[in-house]
C-alpha cells in the first residue's frame, strides 16, 4: 500500500517532512526548489508521481508570500506529472488569521489563498488548528483538520502539579479556545478582558477569574511577536499569579519574540513544530513537541482509508 | 436610473420588501409563487426584467426549506429572463450558524447555501448581522454586510438612562458582539459564562463583570426559541439586576419563544423585522424597528454605484 | 469488494433503502437527520465513509423542499467526509416536470436542480422514470436511468388475459410513453385526446382507438391527485370498455387521491414504491411492485463496473 | 444605442444575416472565415467590437462540423477582442434533435453542443424552433427561443380557405407541435400513428382523426430528405384527402429532397429561411417567409433590453 | 491490469490505434460513428466502458471539423456511459500551429480547441510533436507530449553516413527543433533564412552555415502541401548540396505534396504514421516509420502509472 | 467618462503608475499595502471603487513572490469591494519565462499564474512584450499585448545613422523577435548562434551574418543578470563590430547587471520602464524610455471601448 504514497517538502519544514517520512518508515520524496535570475521560483518534482498519492509539506512562514508560492508551483508541477491524488498539508496556515471583514474593501485572504490551493492542483487539504474553526468553510476541498492541543494538554498534565493551575485566555476571542483546554484539563479558567470595561477604564487588560496564587497556563493558538503575550504576563503577575506557563500550538517567533520570552518571567513555554524554530532561535524554557507522529498517522489514515477523526477519540 | 430597478419578493418578508419598495418610491415587482399538486414548487416573473438590476427579498424562515428553494427558483427565472444583475438579499441567512466542523462527518450548511445561491444564479448577496463574520468568507460573491447594531442602539439610547446600564453576553460566543454594542453605547459589558469553572460547580452560569443593582441591556444576534434567554435572565436576577431589556437583531421567535418571553421579568424586547412577526405574535413589549430604510438605502447605493460602507460611518 | 459500498436514506424513503440493502446483503449505513429550532436542517453521517463507495437515496416527495435539502446536505457532508464517490439515488425525481419553458420567465427547474445536485458534490445519480427522456441531458453527471416499465409489464402479463387488452394513454404527450409500454405487452393501443377537435367541441376527452368491449391498461408515469385519471376513466366508461387497469411508476398519490381512486370502478392499480406509500394510504386493489431488487442489482453494478444497459437487455 | 450593435454571419445563412441587418438599418459586419492548406479554419475579424453588443449569425447546415467550428472561433475571438456582449444567433440548431439517450452509450449531442458555445465565449443564444421544448434546458446560458409558427399560420390563414382544412402531424411525438399550430389556425388536427395497432397490422401509418375530402396541412419542424413527408402524404391520400399542404420551419432539404417534393402531389410547402436554400433548390411550389424581421426585432430588443416574449402576445 | 484497459478510434487513424492495440495485445474496441441525414454526427460505443480506462485515437487531419467533432462526441459519450479515465490520444494536433495572436481579432485556436476537449469529457492527453513547445501550456488537462525525433534520428543514423551530414532548418522559427535533431545525431545544423538580410535582398532563402558538398536532412515538425519544402530544397541545390534527406513527424500531404515531392531531387523523405497515408498517396521514397510501438508503450506506462518520460531517457 | 476610471498601482512599480495617472489627467487612487507580523500581506482600498472601471499596475519585479501576492490581494479586494471590471495591468509578466516543459515534472508557470489571476478576480489583462507570443494563450481572459518595441525603434532611428548598422539577436530563440526589430528599422540582421556547429567547436558563440566593421544593436526582451549580454558582446567585438548598443523592453538588472554593464563597451543601453529602476541603479548611458503614455493610452482606449490594436497602425 505505502509503495504508492510520497510525501514531499516544499521548503518551509523539512525537518518535520523528514520527521513524518520517518514515522511512515519512507524516505522523504526528492524536489528541487530554485530561483532563477530574475526571482522567478522554479520547481521540478525529482522522482516520478505518475498515480501516486502525493502529500506535500508546507507552513506558511516566514517569507509566507515565496512559501505560497512555492506551494502552488509544486502542486502545479503534481498534477501535470499525473500524481493520482494531491494533499497539501499546511501544519501553519497563517492566513487563518484574515477570516473576516473588519474593514472595508479589504480581502478575506484566507478564502482567496484556499481558493488559489484549489487552483494550482490540490484535491484535499490537511492543517491544524486554524486560528477560526469557520476558516474550515472557506475551502471547497475535503479539509482534515488536526489539533495539538491534546499533545499539549497532556505534556502539562504529565509535568505540572493542576490542582492549583488555572488556564487563561488572552483575551475574548481566544476564551473557546482556551475553555476546551481547561475542559480537557479538568481545571478553571480565566479570561482576560481588554475591552472597554467602563469610560475611565479604557484598554487595560482586567482578570476575569479568579487566579490569585494560582499557577496559570496562558494559552492561544499562535506566538508571534509576542507583545500580546508580554502584556497579559504583566497583567497576570500584577494580579498576583504564581507561576506562569504558555502553550501555543504555532511558534511563528518573529521580530524580538525570542529575545523577550527568553528573559520574561515565564516558566516554561510549551508549542508544537507546525513551525520550523532554527537551533539559534531555541532556548532552555522553549520546549517544542513534535507533531510528526500525529501527522503521519493522518496522512497514513488518509492514504488508506480509515477514520481521522477516530485520531481524536 | 430607478426605471431599471425592480425589487421582489420571494415570499417569506414581503412586509419588509414593500417598505424598502415604498423607501425607494418604485411598486414591489409582481411575482407568482404557488405550489403543484406533488409539492414542486413554481415561480414565475410577472413582468419584463431584461437588462434591469433586480434585487430579490427574502429570510431563511419557517419553513426554511421551502423559503431556500423558493429564492433559487426565483434566481434561476429571473437569469434566465436576462435580468442584467441579480441581488440576492437576505435578511435572516439562518444557515450562517452552520459555520463550522463542530463534529465530524457534518456540512458547513452555510458555505453550501452559499454556493448554491451563486449555481442558482445570484451575482451579489446584500444580508444582515450574519451569525459569524467569517461566514463573509463562505461567499464567493460579492457580499453587502448591513448591520441592525446602530439602529437598535440608538433606540436604547434614546429610551434609557444609560447611566446605570451594562450590556451582558449570554456566553463567551457572543462577547464579541455584545462588546461592539457596549462600546457604540459608551457603557460597560458583562458575560455569562457557562463553561465549567470548577469541577464542583458545573455548567451554572455564571455572571462576569458587574451587574448587581444595574439595568441590563442582555444583546445577541437572534431570539429562537428564547430558552437561552430565559436561563440569562434567572441567572442575572440571582445576580441582583435592576431592570432587564434585550436587544437582537433576527425575531425567529419558534416554540414557545412568544409564550415565554411575554411572561418574563424583561422590560423591553427591542429587535428588528428580518423576520416577519405577525399580528398575532406580537405582544406589548416586543419592540420591532424597521430595517426598511436601512436596506432601501442599501439598494439604492449598490444600484447606483455608491458606497455601502459609508452608510455606517 | 462490498466492504467499500454504502447505502445511506437521506429520509423520504428509507424502506426502498432498506429492501435495497436486503437485496445487497449490506445494512443500511447510519446517518441523523434532524432540525435545529430555527428549522434548520441538520446532517450527520454516523459512520466513516472515507474513501467509500456512497449511494444515498432520496425520492422528491412531499415535503419536496426538505427532502432536496436534507439531501443536498448529506451530499456535501459526505464529501467533506471524504467518501471516494458519490451516487444520489433518486428513485422519484419530481422537478422532471419542470422540463421546458411554456411560460415567459419560469425556472426549467429540472436543470436548476441537476445543477444544485452537482454543486452539492454528487459524482452520479440513478434515477427510474424521469417524466421526460430529454431531462437526462439536463444533467451535467453521469446518469443511470432505470424503467419500472418492463416491472409493471410482466405483473399484467401474468395476471392478465391480454388477449383483449388494450392500452391507454391519459394524453397526447404520454403517448411514446404508453406505446412502449404495448410494444413490450404485444397489444394495441388508443390514446385519449383532449386537444381541441373542432371548434364546437373543446377540451372533452376523446378516444382515439379502439377500446369498446376490450379491458384496458391506462399507464401514465405518475399518479399525483388522481384528477386526470379519473377524467380518464369517465371518458373510457362512455366508450363502452369492460374493466379498467391502471400502471404507473411514481404513486405519489396527494390530495384526494387515495380517497378518489379506492371508490373508482378501476379493477386494479399497478404502481411501483419509488415513492413510499405508508400502510394508511394502501388500500386492496392498490398493488405495489418493489423496485428493490432492480436499484440493488444497478447499485452493485455500478460499484464493481458492470455494464448497467444490460439490466434491460 | 445602435452604434454599439454589430451582426456578423459566420457563413452558413449569410443571406439571412444581411436581411436581419436590413431590417436594423445597419450594415453586416466584416469576418474574414478561411481555411489553411492543413484544413484548419481561420476566423479573423474585420474590424473593432471592443465593448459592442455582437450578434453570430450561424445555422447548423451543411457541412454541419465546419459550421459549427466556425461559429466556436468566431466566438472566441470576438471574446478575446472584448466584446461586451455576445450572442449566438443559430437559427436552425441541428443537433437538438439528439435530445436523449435512446440507445445505450451515446452522447445527448445537444447538450454537448450547448457546453460548447459556453466554452468557446457566448454570453447568450437567440434560437428557433427548438426540436424538442425541453432542449432550451440544455443550455446554461439565457437562450431566447423565437418560432416561426405564427408566421406560417398567418401565411396558410391568408391563402386558403381553412372550412375545410385540418393539421396533421406526421408521428406521434409531433402531436403537441402540430397542435399549437391546430389551435392557432382554430381547425381541428390528425395524427399519422405509425406505431403498432395490433399484431398483425404493424408499422404501417394510420390516420387518426377525420380528414377524408379535406384539405390537409402537414406540419413539422424540420424537412430533411423528404422521406417521412413522402410516406405521410402516401397514406393520406389513401385516406381520401382532398390537397395537401406542407409546413414546416426548417428547410434542411438534403438528399433527394428537392426532386421528391418537387413531383410529389404537395400543392404547396411554406418554411422560412432559417436555413439558407440556393438558388438551384427552389422550385414553384416551395414558398419560403423570411424570418429576417422577427430575428431582427429580436436583436433589437435584446440590444435595447426590451421584452422578447412580448413579441409572441 | 489490462482488462480494465480499451482503446478506441475516433475514424481518422484508424490503422495507428489497430496497430497500437495489437503492440498492447487487446483488440481495438468497437465504436459506431455515422451521420444523420441532416448531417450531425451519431457515435455510439459499442462495448461497456464502466469504470474502464479508455483511450481515443483521433488525429486532426482532413476534414479536421469532423474529427474534431467525432472525438468531442466520442468523449461526451464516453463520460456518460461512466468510463473511468478517458485519454484523448492525438497523434496530430493541428490546431497548435494556431499559437498566438500574430494578427488582432482572431482566435487562439490551439487554446480554444484544448478547452473543447476538456468539455466534452477528456481527463487526460497524448500528444506528439506538437508546433510549438509552449502548447503544452494551453491543456489545463495533464499532457503526456512524446516525440518522433529520436526514432526519425536512429532511421537516418542507421541507414546514411553521417560524417557528411548537415542538418537543415527550413527558417528560424524551427531552429530550436532542428537543433534538438542535429545534437542528438551528433552533426552540425544550417538554417534557411528567409527573412530580409538587406533592403536589396528581400525575402529570398539564404543558407545560413555551411552546406557545400553535404548531404542534408531538412527537418520540419509537419509536411502540408509540400511548397516550403520545395523553396527550401531549391535555395540548398543552388548552394551546392550533394543529396538532400527530409525528415517530419507529421506528413499531412495535402493539395499537391505528394506530386511535388514524386518528382523532387529528394533521395529520402522519412515520417511518421501520427497522419495515415492510404496506398494511393505512398509513393517509393516516402519512408513511414511507425509510432504504434512508441504510443502503446505511452498507453501502458499511463495504465499503469509508470513514468512516461522514461521511454525517453 | 473618467469618473469612473480608477487606477491604483500595487507597490511594484508605483512610478509607471502615477506616470500613467498623469497622463490620464486623473489621481492615482490610494490603496495601502502593509505587513503583519507573522508576514501575511495586508491590503486595503482606500477609497470608494463600486461601480467603477479599475486597473491595478504591478510588474513582477523582486520580490516576486510577495508582488503577485500583493496584486492577488488587490484583486480580490476590489472584487468583494464591487468593482464594475478589473484589469490587472503587468507592464512586466515575469512567469512569462516559464513557458512550456523543457524537463519533466515541472510546472508552466506562465500558465499557472495567468489562472491565479482570474481566481482573484481579474477580468482583463493589460501586459507588454510577454517573452513568448503564445503565453498569450494561456490566459482564458482577455489581454491586450502591448509592444515597446516601436518606441525603442523610433529612439534608435532618431539618434543613430543606421546606414551601417545591424540587429543582433543574442541567441536563436530571439531571431524572430530582432528579426521584427530589424524590419521595422529596414536594416538587416544577425545572430548570435551558441549552438554546437561541430564536434570540436562547442557552444562558443559565432556570429551568423556580417557584421564586422557594423554598429549593431542588440534587441533582447529583457536584461536580467547582464551576463548573456556581456558573452555577446565579447563575440560580437571578437567579430570586429564597430559600436555596440542595446535594446530591451524589459530592465530587471538583478544580480551584478548594473556593474556589468556601466563597465562594458556599450555605448547605449536603451530600455523602456516597465520595470522601475531606482536612482542608485541608474547610469548615463543607461536610457530609459517611458511607456506610461503608451499604457495611459491602452487604458483610455479599453475605458471607453476603442480599438487598442489602432495604437499599433
Amino acid at each position: 500500500m505505502n509503495d504508492t504514497l510520497k510525501v514531499f517538502s516544499s521548503g518551509s519544514n523539512t525537518a518535520l517532512a523528514k520527521e513524518i517520512c520517518d514515522n511512515i518508515g519512507i524516505p522523504l520524496s526528492q524536489i528541487e526548489i530554485s530561483r532563477f535570475s530574475n526571482d522567478n521560483l522554479f520547481v521540478q518534482i525529482q522522482e516520478s508521481v505518475r498515480e501516486k498519492d502525493v502529500f506535500v509539506v508546507q507552513s506558511f512562514t516566514h517569507p509566507v508570500s515565496d512559501h505560497i508560492m512555492s506551494l502552488l508551483l509544486t502542486l502545479d508541477a503534481l498534477r501535470s506529472a499525473s500524481a493520482r491524488r494531491i494533499t497539501a498539508v499546511i501544519p501553519y496556515y497563517s492566513y487563518a488569521r484574515s477570516d473576516k471583514k473588519d474593514a472595508p474593501r479589504i480581502s478575506i485572504a484566507g478564502r482567496l489563498v484556499a481558493d488559489l490551493l484549489k487552483t494550482a492542483g490540490a484535491d484535499r487539504v490537511l492543517t491544524m488548528d486554524l486560528h477560526a474553526d469557520s476558516v474550515h468553510g472557506f475551502f471547497s476541498l475535503p479539509v482534515d483538520h488536526l489539533t495539538a492541543v491534546p499533545t499539549i494538554c497532556d505534556y502539562f498534565a504529565g509535568s505540572l502539579d493542576l490542582s492549583r493551575a488555572v488556564v487563561v485566555a488572552t483575551d475574548a476571542g481566544g476564551a473557546k479556545r482556551a475553555g476546551k483546554f481547561a475542559e480537557r484539563l479538568k481545571i478553571s479558567m480565566a479570561i482576560i478582558d481588554k475591552r472597554r470595561i467602563s469610560d475611565s477604564d479604557v484598554k487595560q487588560g482586567l482578570v476575569v477569574g479568579n487566579v490569585e496564587g494560582k499557577n496559570v497556563i496562558v494559552f492561544d493558538d499562535e506566538i508571534s511577536t509576542g507583545s500580546t503575550l508580554v502584556a497579559t504576563i504583566q497583567t497576570l503577575e500584577r494580579a498576583g499569579v504564581r507561576k506562569i506557563y504558555v502553550g501555543a500550538t504555532h511558534p511563528v517567533l518573529c521580530g524580538n519574540a525570542v529575545k523577550n520570552l527568553k528573559t520574561s518571567p515565564i516558566t516554561e513555554i510549551v508549542v508544537s513544530n507546525t513551525v520550523h524554530i532554527p537551533k539559534e532561535k531555541q532556548f532552555p524554557k522553549l520546549k517544542v513537541l513534535s507533531m510528526g507522529s500525529l501527522f503521519s498517522q493522518a496522512i497514513l489514515r488518509i492514504h488508506t482509508g480509515e477514520s481521522v477523526s477516530a485520531l481524536f477519540q
